[in-house]
């Protein structure tokens, strides 16, 4: 029952971020999450801040709103596994497949991700760390 | 409290495999340990026995026993965060310094890992996932 609602949430989290949905992001996600990922140059990050940034960026000057394309990216969690510590935690790991547009061609890009969920005091599950590291081709 | 005693868990584990220690390794893991790590190439690993391939590797053939200097390898953690998460989960991130000798000369290597640690019913903390991703000099 836990492992299938974290499993959604993180499947609504990955989704948030293929769409640049910052505000189902932010709802998802614990102030104080941790984080370890390839943006973060060997750093552990704490915050939402840093991660926003990526949200926020404006889109290329040179094109017109009207001509930028909507972006279409979707991740794909392939062979997820969770693992269900006590009523407050979840760990979701598995590998994170994104389909994304580049010069107009379809790639995949791979990463192993973990992600961990606690359940807070109101029974709402929030992302407190996670871990991504990139798949060389 | 369960934060500093992960922690003295989390470099017992850490000094044992730079002792290629098993018996302390393997009495520290939890035998469902699941692991996102460079070796297991982009995939996750459930269970010790590819663990234990690296402790029980032989000596290199052509130096006799006596002659094989006793390895010289330390690993710290740089800047630990620790997370409790309920009464039966911690989770450990920080930066692992592992020095060790090539060709007689220190060097130095650097790694993300997030570990996690589960309280089981009889009170005891056992490491169940890890996730190590290399940083590039």
């Amino acid at each position: 029952m836990a492992a299938q609602e974290v499993l959604e949430l993180n499947q609504k989290l990955l989704s948030a971020i293929g769409a640049g949905d910052y505000a189902t992001y932010e709802a998802l996600c614990d102030p104080s999450l941790t984080c370890f990922e390839p943006e973060a140059v060997g750093h552990l990050v704490e915050g939402l801040d840093f991660h926003k940034y990526y949200f926020t960026m404006p889109s290329p000057a040179a094109a017109p709103a009207t001509d930028v394309p909507k972006p279409h990216v979707l991740n794909t969690m392939a062979s997820p596994h969770v693992r269900v510590i006590g009523d407050t935690c979840a760990v979701v790991s598995y590998i994170r497949l994104t389909q994304k547009l580049v010069g107009g061609a379809p790639v995949t890009v791979q990463a192993e991700e973990t992600r961990v969920w606690e359940k807070k005091g109101d029974g709402r599950w929030v992302h407190v760390h996670m871990h991504r590291s990139l798949i060389k081709p």
